[in-house]
């Protein structure tokens, strides 16, 4: 508030915090829930040519987290999921262009009708307001994200991991002076990496500044968020994913594709990390896709009837059965029956994905109901477990909580709806 | 397991604790979840009708409630939410079978379409599984929200106010003993109030085994478990509410909604709190929309320009602006401008209803669009914002979260979705 005596007062200095950042991304959030669809177009589109056009920087900046995370003895995986180069940068840029060209989930009417006494109902979607995203490793994820959200019409504050700091702290700073030069308020992307751990806790505990928490990373941090969280979150990722052969399994769509849910891609989460084998068809089928799956350098890890009919199998351990191993390793057991299978999935899942391999149509009929998962699927692979693959276009992370959001998620899951009340003076009897 | 031995060994005693009866629910939310929605009507029915027969039990336990709380010198107006007399019996039964009468949410298919590879995907609802419940006061709570969880396939665990504990116990006999004689298990409806404090804790991390959790009652108690809970919350019913009375606002609609708007029913959220009058609107339309008021014996807290307008007003306190009255209080502010009252209404709103009374299109539409609440309405009264009035048929409360729903919550809010995918040995290339 300005008064004549303006110049004269010393400002009051407000100190740069977590909460100021939070405060700013709320701010601007009222302005990106009002922008148009062609607005948040081209604020995205000046973010994607910006990303080319700071190429020599954001890689400069990479290489030093790239020294320091060779110097603090980080592996070579992680290593060169941190790198960004030439190609990697136009490939983001890419992406953050294939955003823009989604359908804006933002004004769709979702419902609505007219009551009784004429007062006109309408659900429409509108933003969250403020996204908050913790995540670790991959830069990628900061402009991911960031163009995700804006698409969608939030605001954004990020917390990424400290291997890739340097990366993240260029990226932002583009991606800001970006929507600056698209005449859309810089403050809707925010960065609290630069607060440690302190950033990370203040939006967790962001009440009415962050409207929704998105985690991505290990499963540890994961827990970490969803525990320490006083503000919604969607859980996203963690993947112990199951596929059992029946006793009807055919013999090559058994092996198709429980190697393909292992090997086509196993740091991620939809791959395959315990495959679970109906007795009645363990010597018929197990023999061939532990073949196939030595052959592409799996690990079969077996329990006691699967090393009789695999003596390559090392011996399974209590916490295999848990473990959401992101390599080329894979937990193998047979049971006795469908039940049992059932049991194990109930105690082991994490409530990702799940396939049965059969052609008894009790029996997938049986495993389509039961299954408590985001997605449960019968002859297919468990790779199909992703946005893209579904249609979405895009993908915010796969959700394995059951509020909001299940499966994967699009832009419409980073969207809420408000109901609008259109009356001429009624007043309730 | 049993074993051929298992006649001569002990069997180990579990005791029982919160966590014990949570599993048990888990374990029968499996049952519901199939249930057919004839099986789920018939349960239900067999409710209302055990709720009849059991009303003098009721009555009895009610009575000793009754009996403490005057000992304890609670008053009037909380004796008698709690209490529970032939007719109100009546009446909650005749919910139950409304609620039974309500078309089943689960099954029904939300989404899906063929891959380009053939893969069949369907997205259909799905129960949440355990529902679990923490409440104050009036113990109709526990038959409603057990009625409506058990309608959408959920089992449910509740843990209900002190006050109300000899009442809630018989409750939930009658409605297991219910279940029992309908077929059902018993599991499906679980209380943890005997085990006092220990019981809601256990609920609010109770992870794996509470799906989602609803809190009714109190701001304080809403805080406490949105705070405290690390299973996913749906927020329901704090209610600042506004109306704002534009420069344009007609007169007899201004104390029409007005009036409806505090007085129909002081003591529920959706009541107004604050109004809010433009300056140039103020002499015109406050007189007389205070005279209605104070005709009706509501309080009117206003501020310096209103207690001029408003000789019998009282002053208002900056606490006024964000309390939840449930009373005949009310307070009244006059702004300078429209840009006052949304400001006005960003910082004390609960994001519950809001209704501005205009017939200039500019402001209603800025108003719909820029305020952020579950509810946003022009020239109607914020009572309409009910399940009910709303066609829902009935009410789980009213989410002012923006995550999975908004607004009144109806049975399909109790549920989650799942996505099938039925292939033919597809793999993902």
């Amino acid at each position: 508030m300005s008064t004549a005596f303006a110049e004269i007062v010393v400002p009051s200095v407000v100190e740069d915090s977590p909460e100021t950042r939070m405060r700013a991304a709320k701010e601007a959030s009222r302005e990106t829930a009002r922008l148009t669809s062609d607005g948040k177009v081209r604020a995205l589109h000046a973010i994607a040519d910006a990303l080319t056009a700071g190429s020599a920087d954001i890689i400069a900046a990479n290489a030093r987290d790239l020294a320091r995370g060779a110097a603090e003895g980080i592996g070579d995986a992680l290593l060169d999921r941190l790198r960004l180069d030439e190609k990697r940068i136009a490939a983001l840029a890419d992406a953050v262009r294939e955003v823009a060209a989604l359908p804006d989930p933002v004004g769709r009417v979702v419902g609505g009708h007219r009551m009784p006494n004429g007062v006109a109902l309408e659900q429409v979607r509108v933003p969250f307001g403020v996204v908050g995203a913790i995540y670790e490793a991959r830069p990628n994820v900061t402009v991911d994200i960031a163009a995700l959200a804006l698409r969608s019409g939030n605001a954004v504050v990020l917390r990424g991991g400290s291997a890739a700091r340097e990366s993240n702290t260029v990226l932002v700073r583009v991606m800001r002076d970006a929507l600056a030069s698209a005449g859309v308020s810089s403050e809707a992307i925010q960065t609290v990496d630069d607060f440690g751990r302190a950033g990370a806790t203040a939006m967790m505990h962001g009440r009415g500044l962050i409207d929704v928490l998105v985690p991505r990373g290990s499963a540890s941090l994961i827990e970490t968020v969803v525990t320490e969280s006083t503000v919604p979150v969607i859980e996203t990722g963690a993947g112990v994913v199951h596929i059992v052969l029946d006793e009807s399994a055919p013999l090559d769509w058994s092996r198709d594709i429980v190697v393909n849910a292992k090997v086509q891609r196993p740091s991620v989460c939809n791959a395959v990390e315990t495959v679970l084998v109906l007795r009645a068809a363990a010597q018929r089928v197990v023999p061939e896709v532990a073949a196939a799956l030595l052959a592409q350098g799996v690990t079969i890890h077996g329990d006691e009837e699967i090393r009789r009919l695999v003596p390559a199998a090392v011996a399974t351990t209590d916490e295999d059965w848990a473990t959401e191993h992101m390599s080329l390793d894979l937990s193998m057991r047979v049971v006795g029956d469908l039940d049992e299978a059932l049991a194990h999935i109930r105690r082991y899942s994490t409530g990702h994905t799940e396939s049965i391999i059969s052609t008894d149509a009790l029996a997938i009929d049986r495993f389509l109901a039961e299954v408590d998962s985001a997605v449960v699927m019968a002859n297919a692979s468990t790779r199909f477990t992703d946005g893209g693959e579904f249609g979405f276009g895009a993908e915010v992370g796969i959700s394995t909580q059951k509020l909001h959001a299940r499966g994967p998620m699009g832009l419409a899951e980073l969207t809420s709806t408000k109901w609008l009340a259109r009356g001429a003076g009624q007043t309730r009897a």
